[in-house]
């Protein structure tokens, strides 16, 4: 298995090739933190993108979805796909409007999609979706049945043909325009969570369980 | 101009379509309040989708880079565009695994993205971007100049041909597992701004202005 992540022609970077690499922790790290992947496909009305959850097992991103869900019914015989996943940062502010930027790390994966079919297969997919937007809760709920999973489609892209893309730090301004005199600098953004609101519906005085009081993401 | 949004075969939802709508005004807060767009688009070497920072001017999305940029270059002609704008609300934790779910809120747009040549016009969606990512900004930084403006390619897409779906509130679990007793709920999500990071390239003693202080989104 090869620790760094295939360089082809469409994964070269080619702007700004210092916020490249094709390191494949990074991918990882940054795929394990997101939540949302946009998963880009052609169909015959032409190109379209979606948001979709998604879980990692080693070298593979793992997309899901309805049975009945119009874009998926398109992958039973695998289907080209980009799959990218950004986590954003912050706000860069530099003396210049040009050199605005974000502070991000975004991972782009080309491949192709193809089904997984094989119920025990689908069963730790659909374990890794929930370790990998709540983890403890796999164990803490009902676990799919015949039916559900049958009514769902699981789709693998291998994370292969990929490349990472990285902005941190302060504003890099063009030498004649610092001393301008506006401030500069970055203003950090975070996804957070908020205080667990419990459901209407559920027998009142369950508490909340740590895995939920105490989220944050990895 | 049409209030609602342009429903065709692509736009129709057909997946909790009880989420679903073609509101223009809907669609519209949505991508105000997103910072990064992705963008998918064909090439030579299949479908691709690359995160873009973007404004909104009226019924349009404006999208920007460099001139210089591989993907960008082949947009001269126009060319056919999917554009996402997803917002994550809240990760919703269900009796049953298969009925977790996000709250979240997404735009997805279809057209031909063409290039905006017009100086003027390109001044204006400079001027977009940042009141965009940072209302207040423009005017407190040095505006682009001919040869930046040259540099940078900016792109526009109609927000016509779109759909908007929504997810909110609590779980929905079927009736069979509601008092199964596991904790059920919400976990919310938001993008929050931290303490501004002064450059430290900046002259000292440079306090950062109220709109970099209060930042918050819309």
């Amino acid at each position: 298995m090869p620790d760094d992540l295939r360089k082809t022609n469409r994964t070269t970077i080619t702007r700004h090739d210092e916020r490249g690499s094709y390191d494949r922790e990074s991918a990882n790290s940054i795929i394990d933190e997101g939540m949302v992947a946009h998963v880009g496909f052609d169909t015959e009305d032409g190109p379209t993108v979606i948001p979709m959850t998604y879980a990692r097992i080693g070298d593979e991103i793992l997309l899901h979805g309805a049975v009945a869900s119009r874009w998926l019914s398109g992958f039973a015989k695998g289907k080209p796909v980009s799959v990218c996943v950004t986590l954003l940062d912050g706000l860069v502010l530099a003396q210049s409007a040009f050199s605005h930027s974000m502070n991000y790390r975004s991972v782009v994966c080309f491949g192709t999609a193809t089904l997984v079919t094989d119920y025990e297969q689908k069963q730790a997919a659909f374990k890794a979706f929930l370790d990998h937007l709540v983890p403890g809760r796999w164990e803490d709920c009902r676990q799919p049945d015949a039916k559900e999973t049958g009514a769902t489609i699981v789709l693998s892209v291998p994370i292969d043909e990929a490349s990472v893309k990285v902005r941190s730090g302060p504003p890099k301004d063009a030498e004649k325009d610092l001393g301008l005199g506006y401030w500069t600098g970055v203003i950090p953004l975070e996804l957070t969570p908020g205080s667990p609101i419990p459901d209407p519906l559920m027998e009142p005085g369950n508490a909340a369980p740590e895995y939920v009081r105490r989220y944050k993401r990895p």
